[in-house]
Parts: C-alpha cells; sequence; structure tokens
C-alpha cells in the first residue's frame, strides 16, 4: 500500500516564476524518460516479480520515483503559479494575455491554455505521457537491462535541464533527482549480475552458426572496425552474396497452399494482374496534358 | 543509400497457412520490441553519430534489422496468404468466413478485415507502431545501454514465439532471428565498453551525498538486502524521517511570486476557496434521497 | 512524498490462474477508467491546488489510488501467475502452448506473448494507457464534476466485472475497490457543493440571451420534452430558422484580408479553381471503361 | 439523417488574420475540451440509448455541438487565410515566410506547414485528436456526469480563449459558444436528475463496511477536515495499521496453482533467481573504472 | 449549420443480436478508413476552402457520411443491444456472463465490458480513433486524391465486412453504404479533373533531371519492367554507381559550423569517442562467463 | 535483403546550422507525409503482393524512400548539429543556453532537450510517428490510389519546406526529394491503370439504385453545380424527403431480440428511465443558488 508524507523528498524553492522553464521541465513529468515512466516501468515489474530480493527492490525504487515525479510536478506547478493566477482571473489585458501565453517561444501554450497552469503528464511538446513508454516485458534478465538504460537515459535529460537554468532551487533540485538516477542505475546493475548467467537473456541458446557473425551491411567509406566486430570472437562477413540467404536456401518466402487456398489465391491474382505490356493513359497523364475537359463522347 | 537484394536474409518456409499464428508474429514487425523498432533506433542514431567506428556499425546493423524486418513480414504473409485469398475472393459462404475469421481466438480478424491479410505494422493486439517505441536520445553511453536492452528484449519475444510454434519453417527462421539479436546485444556491449568511462553516463558528476544512497521506501514483511542495496559502497536509509527533506530544508514547494502574480493568486483562491465549515447537500444527496423531484419553490 | 507498506489495501485471494479473466481485470489497470487514470488525475490536480482543504483530500485520494492500482495489479499478476510460468520454461508442447495463448478467445495472448504474463498497462483490448485519459484542467468546479464522473465510471466498470466472475476472492476484492469509488464520488461531491457559487463553473457569466435556449436540432418521431428543455427556465427553439445565425447576421464566415493576403488568396484560388462547366474525362473514367491501354497518340 | 445548412449557427466576423490565434482556437477544434470530443460524446450515447427522452436530448445536443465545430473551424479558417494564400504562393522571400510562420512563438507553423493553413484536428500543440477523450460507458448515470464535466471543462477553455483575445468578432462568437456550453450542462444536470434514484450509478450496492470510509492517506502539516472526510457520515482513518488489509487478512496477494504450475514457476525463479549474498562486479563498475580495456585473457 | 432528421438514411433491420459481428463493424464506425474519418476529411477540407463548387461539394458529402457513421453505428448498437441489457442487468450467471463475454474470438469483450455495449469510437482491435487517420492538408489536387484514396479504401472494407453476414438487413445496409462510397468517388474524381492542370500537384515544377527517371533500387530474380518504369517516358537506372550521389556530389552530408561550434562538436566528440583497438570486457562477458559474482578487492 | 551504401542518394550540404529549421524539417522524416511513411506504406504492400510487376515496383520505389529517408535525416542532423554539441557540453551559460534552446519559436527545443539534437522520429509538432499514417489494406487498386495520394501529399510538403529557407543546400535536396514524389506519382499511376478494369476497386459491384445518385446535404446561398453533380449520369437529390429511408423503408434502426435479451433490455429500461414530467433540482440548481450550505436536516 502506498502512504503519502506531506514533506517532499526534496525541498522546492524557485526563485520565480517562468511557464517556459516550466514546459521543458515537463520532459521529467509527462516525458518519455522522465519519472511516471520510471515509476510504471519499475512498479509492473514489481508487481509480477517473485524473486524476493528484486521485488523489493523494484518496490522501493518505483516508489522513491512516484516520489520524485511529486518533486518536478511541483517544480512545474511553481514555474507556472503565476501565469496560472494571471489566466484564471484575467488581471491582464487580452493583448498582455496573448503575449505572455505565447512568449516563451516553446510549448507553454498549451499548459496555461488547456491544462491551467497546472502540472500535466505531457512532455514539452505537449504530446500525453503514453503506457508506450514502458517497456516491461516480464523477464528480469531483459528488465533490468531496460532499467539500466533507462536511468542513463534519465540522467542525461536531467542533465541538460540544469544546463538551461541558473535558478539555484531549480539547479539544486535537479541535481539530487539527476543523482538518484545514477543511484539507480547502479542497483540496478548490481541486482543484474547477481542472476547467474545473465547473458545471454532467457532460455533458449542461440543459434551457433550466427551468434558470432558481424554482418558488414553498410559499406563504403566510413567502413571501420572495432572490437564489436574484429577480434578472435567475431566472423566477419563483408561479401554480400554471404549476407543473404544465409541458410544456404533460395531466399524466397514460401507457404503450402491447399486446393482451395490456391484457387483463391489465383482468382485473386487474375483479377488485379497488372499488364506490363500496356502503357495506359493515366489520371496523370489527362491531368498534366490539359485536356481533361475535353467533352465525353 | 539503402539498396535492396531480392533474397531474405533467411529464406522463409512455412507449412501450412494459420492467420492465428500470423498475428502472434505481429509482435517483431509491427509490436515495440520489433523489427521495425530495432531499425529505427539504430538509423536515427547512426544519421547524428560521429564517433567513426560507431556510426558505422548502427548502420550495419540498422540495415540487418530492415532486412529482418523483411523476414518477419514475409512469414506474416505467408502465413496469412491463404486467408488474404479467401477474403478477397469471397470463395466461402458468409458463415464460414465469419467462423474463419475469429476463429483464431486472438486479434488476427484485424490483420484479415482491415488489412486484408497483408504485413500490418501493429503488434499482436493490433496496436498501430508507434515512435514512442524510439528511446533515442542522442547521447551514446545511454543509447548503447538502451540498444543492448533491446536486444534483450527482443530475443526474449523471439523465444516465446518459438515457443507457441511447431512449423519448422517458422522455428528455424524465428530462431535464426532470436540469434542475430544476441548477436547485435554483443557488439553494442563491445561499443559502450569502447567508451571510457561510461559511467555515470554524460558529464556532469552527481551529488556525492546521494549517490551512494539506497532508500528503503517499501517496507514490511518481505524487506530484503542484496548487493543492489548493502555493502560498502551502498549507505541504505530506512528510518522515515530521514528520507524526506534529505536536504535539510522544509520539504515544501515554494515560489517567489511578483506582487501582481501574488494578487492574482490570491484573487483566484478566495473565488474558489472551499468552505471546510459547512455541510452542503450534494448532487450525490439529492441523487440518493429520492428526493430530486421535489416541486422547485 | 510516497512510503510503500509491503501489505496491500485489500488482501488478494486468488482460486485458479486464468489468464482471460486477467485481461478483463486489465480495464481497471490501465484502460481509460482504471486506477491509474484515477490516480494521475487527482495528484496532477493536487500538485497545482492551493486551497488547503483540496488539495489535501485531493493527495490523500490520488494515494489511495495508488494502493488501488496495486491491488487490481496484484488481481492480474496472480491470475496470470501460471501463465507466465509457463512460458517462460516452455513447459508444454507448442501446440498446447498455442492453444493456451489464443484459448481465452480476447486479448490475454498478448498480456502473454509481449508483457510475460505481467501486469501490463493496458486496456483489455490492448491498447496503452495514455494521459489522453487525464482530463485536469486546472480548474476547481470544472475539475471536481470530472472526477465525480470518473468516480461513477470507474464504479460501473467494476461492477460489470464483478457480473464476470465467481472467483469469491476476486469479487470480493473488486467489491471492495467498487465501493470505495463511491465513497470518493462522496468525497469530490462535498468538496464541490463547498465551492459557492460552484455554477456555473468559471469567472465569466454566460450571455444571456443564450443560457436558456434549448435548440431541438433533431427532429422527427421521438421528439421529446423533459424538464431538460422545457419548463419557465427555457426557452425551447425549434424552427430551423431561428437556430442559425442565431446572432442576427449573416451567418456566413469572413475576415479582413490586407491587400497582400488578398493578392494571395486570389491567386491560390485562381490558380486552383475547378471549372464546373466542363465534364472532365477522369481516371475513374479510364479505369471502368476498359479503355486505359490504348495507346497512346 | 444530418443535414446541413449553409448558414452557420453564429455569424464569425474576423479582424485580421492571426495565425498565432488560430493555434490557441485548435484547443476547442480538435482539443480534448473542444466540439469534435463533445459532438462524439453525445452521438455515441445517443446511438445506444433507448429512453425516449435521453436519446431525443443527446442527438439534439450533439448536432449543435457539431454545429458549434462549424462555427470555431471556420474561426481558425478565417484566422489563417491570408497565412494559407501566402504559404501556397510563396509570395514572400523565403526569410519573411520563415519568420512568419515561426513567429507566433506557438504551434502555427505546425498548422502551416503540415496543414497549409486549414483547420486541423489538433490541439494547439498540434497533437491530433484521439477517441480517447470520449468518456462514454453506456450507463447514463454515469455517462451524464461525464457529459456535466465536459460541459464545465469546455466552458472554461473558452474562458481562457476570451481572455487571450481583443478581436471583437472572435472574442463574441467565442461568448456564444462559451453560453451554450452553460445551457447545456443544465439540460444534463435535469436528465441526470430525472433518474432516481442516481447514486450510487449502477445497480449494485457498495460493501457498507467501506461506503463511508475516509483514508487519511497523505499525513503531515497541511492535513486538513471539511465536509467531504468529517461529519457523522464519515469514519475518518488515520491509523496507517488501519488502513491496509481492511479486510482483516494478511496484505498478500496469493493464488492457487496447480502442481504443473507450480513446477513451472518454480523453475522460472530457481533459473533467474538472485543471489543477494555476491557482491558481482557489474558494467557500471567496469564502465566508471577505466579497466574495461585491460585485454582479455 | 448541422441539422438532424430523425430518420436514418438506410433503415436498419437486423436479424438477431451479435456482438461479434458488432465488434467487426466497429471498422467502418470507428476505424481508419470508417466514417468519422471520411466525415473529417471532407468537413476539414471544406471549412478552408474557397472555390464554390468544391466547397459545397464537401460539406455535401461530409454531411452524407456523417449520416452514414450514423448508419453504421446504429448496426453496431442493435446487434450489441442483448448484450448490454444482459451485462447492465446481470441476468446470467458469472460463467455465462465470462463466456458470452468472451465467447466471440475477438474483441467484442472491449466493447461490452470498457462502453458496455454502445458504439464506441474504436476499430475491430479496440484501438481508439485518431485523427492522425485524417489526411488533409490544404491543398486541393492532393486533398482530391486522398478523397478518391480513401473512399477507394471505404468500398473494400464493406466489401469485406459483407462478405462476413448473412444477416439480410445487415447486409443491405452495408450494401447501400458500399455503393456510396463509390458514388463519391466518382464525384471526387469529376472534381480533381475540373481543376486543369492539376498534375503535378502545387505550383513548383520538379527538376527535369529526376522526373522521369525509375531508379532499380531492388534487384535480383524477381526483376520486373511494366509501363510505371519502361517506355520513352521513362529513364530506368540500375546500376548502382548511378543511384547514388545522382547530383555528381560526394554523397555525404556536411554543414558549416561556426568555431564555437566546432569546439563543442569536437569536444562532445572527444568526450565519448570509442577506443576501436581496445578489446574491453563487457557487462555481456560477465553476465555470460559466470564469473560475475567474484569478490571485489 | 537491405544492403547499405554509405553515400546518400543526394548530397548534404548545409550552409549553417539552425535547429528551427531543422524541426519544420521533421515533417518529412517523422511527420504522416514524411519517407517513413512512405517507405513503410509501399514495404507493407510488397510484402504481400504476388503480382510480379507491382511486388518489384513497390520494393524499389520502397527502398528509394528509405533512401531519402536518410538525406531528409541527414538534412536534419546538420542543421542540428551545433545545438548538439553545445548542450552536450554545456559550452554556454545557462541563460544563453535557455534562450538558444526557446529561440526558434517552434518546437525545435524537444529535439534538442529530449532528442539531443538528433534526427526524432517525430513531426514539426514534436508527435512520433504512427503507423495510423499507414493506409495499406491489402488491395491493389485501393492501395495504389493511396500511393498516388500519398506521393501528391508528400510533393506539397516539400515545395511548402522550399518556400521557407534560402540555404542553397537545403533547398537543392529538398528539390531533389520533391521531384522522386513526381516521379513516383507517375509509376503508381501507370500501375494502377495497368489493372483492368480498376474502377470500381474490388469485386462486388455497386448498388444500381445508388452509384449515380448525389445527394444535395448542405443547402443554402452557395449551392453550386458542376462535373461532380450534374450531368446526364448524375441523379441530383435536393429534396429532404429523399434523402432519408432511401430503401424506402421506416428509417428506424431495429433488431428481433430474444424473449432473455427482451426481458434484460426492459429491466434495464425500467432502472434506468428518466421522468419527464417531473422537475428536479439538479446539482447545478444547488451549486447556482448560493444554497448548498444550508444545514442538513
Amino acid at each position: 500500500m502506498f502512504e503519502h508524507n506531506k514533506h517532499l523528498q526534496y525541498t522546492v524553492r524557485i526563485g520565480e516564476c517562468n511557464p517556459g522553464l516550466a514546459n521543458l521541465m515537463l520532459e521529467q513529468f509527462g516525458g518519455p524518460q522522465g519519472e511516471l515512466a520510471a515509476a510504471c516501468r519499475y512498479f509492473t515489474q514489481a508487481l509480477a516479480e517473485d524473486d524476493p530480493g528484486r521485488k523489493d527492490m523494484l518496490m522501493d525504487i518505483a516508489t522513491e520515483e512516484l516520489s520524485h515525479l511529486e518533486v518536478i510536478g511541483s517544480i512545474v506547478a511553481m514555474l507556472n503559479k503565476g501565469a496560472k493566477g494571471r489566466l484564471a482571473e484575467a488581471t491582464e489585458s487580452a493583448a498582455e494575455m496573448y503575449r505572455s501565453i505565447n512568449g516563451a517561444g516553446n510549448d507553454s501554450h498549451v499548459t496555461q491554455v488547456l491544462y491551467g497552469g497546472g502540472s500535466a503528464l505531457i512532455n514539452s511538446a505537449g504530446v500525453p505521457w503514453s503506457a508506450a513508454y514502458v517497456d516491461t516485458i516480464g523477464e528480469p534478465t531483459a528488465d533490468l537491462r531496460s532499467n539500466i538504460a533507462a536511468e542513463a537515459r534519465a540522467k542525461i535529460i536531467y542533465e541538460r535541464l540544469i544546463n538551461c537554468t541558473d535558478d539555484p532551487g531549480v539547479k539544486e533540485a535537479l541535481g539530487f533527482l539527476m543523482t538518484r538516477e545514477v543511484a539507480h542505475q547502479k542497483s540496478f546493475e548490481k541486482a543484474l549480475y547477481s542472476i547467474e548467467p545473465n547473458f545471454p537473456p532467457g532460455k533458449l541458446p542461440g543459434d551457433p552458426r550466427f551468434t558470432n557473425v558481424y554482418f558488414n551491411m553498410s559499406q563504403g567509406e566510413g567502413d571501420a572496425r572495432g572490437s564489436w566486430n574484429q577480434g578472435k570472437e567475431w566472423q566477419f562477413v563483408s561479401d554480400r552474396n554471404e549476407q543473404h540467404a544465409v541458410d544456404g536456401g533460395n531466399g524466397e518466402a514460401s507457404v503450402q497452399l491447399t486446393s482451395d487456398e490456391m484457387s483463391a489465391v489465383k482468382a485473386a491474382a487474375m483479377r488485379t494482374r497488372s499488364k506490363p505490356d500496356v502503357d495506359p493513359t493515366t489520371g496523370a497523364d489527362l491531368g498534366s496534358q490539359g485536356k481533361a475537359s475535353r467533352p465525353k463522347s
């Protein structure tokens, strides 16, 4: 069960209202790399997890991410607080209001007009948060890697936001949130490597014919080699003829049809066949030749 | 530039049509962990990458994923081929058609009615593919971790699909695709660790006060310890009082308002204040007491 | 700050695994009327709310909804637990697995293949949760009405789910969750009517010429009268001529263009004008008359 | 059947073109609280409604909302008319065009570049309209509450838009549209209270143990009481121990597994168990210690 | 302005309830090729259109599509009517209800549980309608082509639906709706060819060096020729060397950076460079070698 | 199989960085009319196509569109290159960074903060690409018309973009891409008219009673005639009485219910009936009359 303590995990002290800055902050509230995505990712994993250690860790961190969601949401609310009041009460002339709503040069207009200056679950472009951002698939060696990656991404977005503001209160709170992503990544790394083995993920082994092959699919000036495609563990394949139909077959797709299916497929093919040997007049011909208006005979 | 060779990377030989199985396969065609997501993830990274080694690797693998998209899409097309013909030509009675369209017990009906038995960019639930699945953020130590995680997820989905079919041709092609995810994960791992250091991601360091703290946010029977929250590198915080306002502040959110903003905020607050000391009759009271129809005086 | 207690708000005791039933339960986990939508609705309102009473109430109920999300998510996880294990370990033959994955006749296949038998933030059709479900707009007399309506809707979905299962443990837990929606609706009603006046919402009054008019826009057999369109407070307008251009104007849309704009608009109109007095041959004519293949002269 | 009369319901007279203002207006054309959402909400309810009075009312208002959609869409079209012409004919230099397309400081660039200055079914942030906005669930006491709330929200958005423009023609037309939301809310209120009883919605009663309980889930400075949680009808529960496992059980989630399920679950748990008693070297360790490049032995 | 006449454009007489068939019908109610998409496509075009003939035609057909939306929605409502009543009143045992809700083998469960047996704006897979389906761009020679294509698609979906039912009333009404798509396509074709010239669309001419070139990008067994790539008007290019860098340049992407930009780009490149000459130990190495648990020195 | 050649199809030479212009370019990278949509449209058609000529053409053009995606993506990457470096390295003060991130007046802020200055699969409003843009339905006479329309739309968007920039390198590359849309449209036109007949699409004929009828649904000043609704092939119906119930029936929707269904439907109707003859006090009455706070008796 969740309980709520009215203290924030980190105190939020904002120097002055700034709806434009609030708009950028939304990335970590309702954006793909933000705190709701993080909380949902770990919470959904926790629910279905049976391993006692991971289940506990996932719920610990999910809960902390909800607390971060509250911190970043509070930053957004404070930065918008003045705009919210002005819009609700119409304390300015329409011309001033119009200017201030559009003045930030970003999407803060939607936060104001549609969301009334609140903390909306959108990213900085106004796109509503979607569970399509949550990549939980219910297998721990995959999910933990997803978590590690997600923490790395969130850390970077915080870093970018920090670089865009010199309000000390915002900077400090963002610094805390950024740091916690580092700590969480470390926990998820430990949890991943506490599963032995954890690579390859899952139960089925790979086909040894193809596990160590690197296909050089992009060729030309700029081709490069490195530990990701050279060394004793790699078989490097550049010859185009060895890149296709690698099973040794004909490289075609086929299916065995029943006779009824065959009949139907053939009938459809016949009905819609293209005649390559004619050169038909087309709609584009009519449209480009200016002859469209000729009277019909 | 992309070029296309009419041979598939792996030959597709399907034993018999099965729209229900085709529906499941769509997960790796138009689903979140599927090949289009993979191709788009690496392709978008490649375009903006300047490091010569990574750029080449990303384009190599993006191109291979497009080739995998073609393989899995061809599997879908073959499994649906009979249904496509039957529906186009209406070779069955309406009752038979209705039964066969709904007979699989999954979402193959939408592939048939809406997409005509083709390979649609949807997942197995019929949800259209979305670029919200692509988590590229333009920082290599984050993006490579995203790629590692994505390959791990895709490997697992293939494993599950393999477990659901005994058509040898499908099984074999899926085995190839699954194996390639393992190989790609290895390449991305090598590329990640070829950046030194790669942790923490980005440029800004974490705040040392919070980098090694583990907040035990979920408490009760089931609390567990492990390398992710114990050991010399972790400071484990269970005391609820030490979990909030960790900056030592009051744990509140505040902003400095201008006097105009203050006036507007106050006016809005006054206009919409709730009166806690009254017990109003409500709409629910009216609706539940059956007194709503009393004549208005 | 959020804290987590490992006890659920309501104990979940499931009689037997049933992925098909789990699929239906997802409506209240990741569906539009489900607990995540509820929690997000109230949480976003709480963050930007300044009225002390409402802010406290909104955070109380948001926190409880998160706890409900955990209960319903746990129900889903338990109902899927067997399927999750079987799929991960491939303990059945492929044919059995295929049958069991598709056997429910609903979308449980996506929960299994894509989400590994976990609690996914999707509805019962597999559609990912979207913040488009959250209708918070930052004005209390509107938001509270949205909350009242949302609780009413959630109550009904729970009622429908209860009607579909005879597992006593599921029924009992759903009954608790359903009941809490009733209690929450009552709180929101009280909070709404604690604002005086609360109708019409907002600050601007309506235009008295149009506040009490009912336009009978749909006419024919079935026209009906009731308190919503008859009585002394309603002006009932059925005459089509009094329904349009109700301002007394010409009912047209116009704008004053600058001369530059006028020139551009005229040029565009001239370039793309349709010639009503010609009867052009069209692409459809070509396609239907079978004359498409005539040699071009 | 729908019929169309070429007169608008309200005459639209715009003073001058302004693509930036047009962008804001899109909120009520293709936004979540806009006229398409309203029309679709009532229209879908009307189709499945059997009660003669409600069915008629719903279709009346749905039809009027379509007419409002036409009014707000015409406002958008007029405000964009000059920009549409200029862009189509390229009457300005590229530099001027670039400036005018980006000059509004909001998302009018997408209306111009993508939609050619037309009335697009997007909100002011460019997000396409989604039926996820339509909360019809097919139960009148819930749906009518949804309608009441939706009218309240739409009224507020119109109020905000009115506060942002001093074009008299726009202001006047918006005033009409805003007023009609008030009138519609009144009709829906009458229709709701014409059902007796209407609370709680639906057929199943709540569980009396939990109907009048208020859980004080958010605690700390700021805790407040009011009619929503105090008074004789409320049981106020603050003790954390009385908030969880309120059924008197152990607060855990459990399911009875078959022996086959049990075996599979155990096998999966064993395969993916985390070993809490080891302190593994992790990828983050490698990445942070700068030891990644050591030659492999 | 829209007016509503209570007669449907076509009488709907359904033989018996069938929620599974209702589910399929949703494709033309809330699906991408359905009537709402059609109505919105033409209505948005009509609003911004200045040509008197096209404007009138677009509004005529938009209005008819709304009337079709009502017809198909009424079919859905009638097919679901029994299920709606049973679910609302719980007239069956839970086991029977569960069976009937999942019995269709398609997504009718979501129509029932979530939408209460109403006509929901979703497609047959339960995906909410999106304005992303509406391809209006505000240029008549493009939009009319979009309309022609849309009518062709809608005609086909109706044809498929007709092939799936033998309820005479459904079949007959669908036949009417299908036929009207044919008629509308004809009108749009006439309107397109009434613009002279209409090809290429827009104002800017193509670059004559590339207008008549056909690049043979997909090569191998199966290469084919036809009027679309052979004949005097086509220049057929198969040589891979003539397919890239067709401008005669180096085929690279470049930009001129300022010195500040250059410095920043170089710094970022240096910080995140991959070292191709080392073979780092990776996370996958740790995970696969089973050495992860070695004690840290 | 796809292969990649490191030369672009067209050389990209950008004069200077401009994130605002990059933002506009995204329309053709990740927007609805952009190159990914084009590639996916033709690729999905190619996979399921059996006609040898069309299959080859579709794969040829799909592959070229992928190459165009690379060109437009490279333009975006180059225009953002400086911003990407500056943001990653924080080479400017926070104030400068804030200004430059918001300075373009469009959505380039999201490309920078969220996507790090890369080429993201979003449109110029930041909306993620969706497969809902892909209108493939698996019937060639419909799909080819969709392709023709899509090429026309893409041509126009390129034209608009060309009109917004005077960077010669951008203009030139866009000119190439625009021209290729013209060439592709021509190929698709040829392929369409190589199918005989191709109108009406599909197999079922229309109902001759309704194929040539034009319903004048929108009436009033502005009614117009043209080849789309007049001439010997059209039956023009303006009489409202001849527009509804055109089958000669009663224009109502009906279904035959079983007796069980009838009982349930009646019970639901009775339970939720509205009472038209009462004038209930409503929530709005309470809220507007200021009487809500009266003590309850």
